[in-house]
């Protein structure tokens, strides 16, 4: 198993928390005495990263909200990241940046995303084929973590489609376990506000993780998904909430709620 | 019909080519006359960019290999845009970076992408669906490329599976030519490995412009691309070579000799 895998296991387990806070931070959004700033996102991040570590698993920057702003936003990414490693070393950290591009291109990736920013995983497209995200899989110390069924409108478009006797996100999930994952360093991306799919890709894919985007703004509720999605050990999700948690009045109280309404689920 | 793609078909027209030069700009692999400089994949991109210039009806630099140097590459890459956009200003401009994420948060790459850049074009994944997508497809100025078949190996894992009567990339292609087009901004991406494919998804959608990268050093024939991909105008085709004819020893020959053999099938 991947040690990265491992560091969120073990992080969920001493602070007895499935939340990752999903750092979308929105240059148009945030205080002005963050806009103020030199560097306002990273000064917005490191108030919510203080502010919501006790609850939290893990950290998931969303990489369009920081290259909306060119170089600066490059710059203010890599900031936050090594401020997560230097001050709490063992949250688990996700770039959320679902790239994918052929073989040696994503090389590309993997060096900007794990070994330059250091990330313990990334959201990848898994329209391209295992073949392709070979650079990603092979890091082994790594967590590559696959879309399956998302949780925007409409995203069923090509995802439900029948494929012989399945759809195609089920399709992914068996590939994902099957053969991507022999490793043990690949997890599932499948959203909240999608119940009854998390429930058909968990009875598929055994102890894997899953994450799990959608809850709040988008509406996916926290019950629906802890029953649907947890594995026999009672973990095996990663639940991110994004704008409902950074952009509340309380960002600490927020957090808190979530984990104490995860938890009555659980 | 989108300005970006009366901007390419008025540059091919004009110069009768229908090369796409990829500035697949890799660190590792350019001379030693440019590692040494401040801006090193700025620099190889200039003298690329001057010397084929007189037969590149599109340039398109692959995000992955500037986000591999971190700030340092984005600025590079924004150097690079800056220039062909002042002193090129009627080569179309691709942006290969395959995104796509949910909504809103695509905002934040379309901003970079098409306003802070000011690329004419991005590559975009179709797997999270057209309403997914968006914020791009309304971009009316500007044109999305969206995979449909790609040149890598294993690429048939997810896109050939049959879905109902037909492959899943044929029913991306479905898709775009039926619903997602409906400005006239959208283009496919078809691998040059993949004849057979990029004629049925020619046959399908009429005179819609095709991206075609894979030739060269993956192996794709030019004259089997030209016979299954040309529209009715002998136009509809974006061909794309990279390393091929970036790392060659003298680029302008090669970018010759890449557009008389297309010509020559034409």
């Amino acid at each position: 198993m991947s040690p990265a895998q491992v560091k969120f296991d073990t992080r969920a387990k001493k602070i007895n928390s499935l939340l990752c806070v999903g750092l979308d931070t929105d240059i148009a959004k945030i205080g002005a005495e963050f806009r103020g700033k030199d560097y306002p996102q990273f000064e917005f991040n490191k108030h919510i990263i203080d502010t919501t570590a006790p609850y939290a698993a893990a950290f998931k920057p969303n990489a369009a909200f920081y290259e909306a702003r060119g170089v600066e936003g490059w710059r203010e990414l890599a900031m936050t990241i090594d401020y997560i490693r230097s001050e709490y070393p063992d949250i688990f950290t996700i770039l959320d940046a679902k790239r994918g591009d052929i073989g040696n291109t994503n090389q590309g990736y993997v060096t900007s995303i794990f070994d330059e920013m250091g990330f313990d995983a990334v959201t990848l497209n898994p329209y391209m084929g295992r073949e392709a995200l070979k650079p990603f899989l092979e890091r082994e110390d790594k967590v590559s973590i696959i879309l399956c069924s998302t949780s925007n409108d409409g995203a069923g478009e090509f995802q439900d489609l029948k494929a012989g006797t399945e759809p195609v996100f089920m399709r992914v999930a068996r590939r994902v376990t099957d053969a991507w994952n022999e490793k043990g360093n690949c997890m599932l991306v499948v959203g909240a506000t999608k119940p009854a799919e998390l429930r058909m890709v968990r009875d598929l894919v055994g102890d894997m993780t899953i994450l799990v985007p959608g809850i709040g703004t988008q509406g996916g509720e926290v019950e629906d998904v802890v029953h649907a999605g947890l594995n026999k050990e009672k973990l095996g999700l990663v639940v991110a909430v994004s704008r409902s948690l950074i952009y509340a009045e309380s960002p600490l109280e927020e957090a808190k709620a979530i984990v104490e309404e995860i938890n009555a689920s659980r």
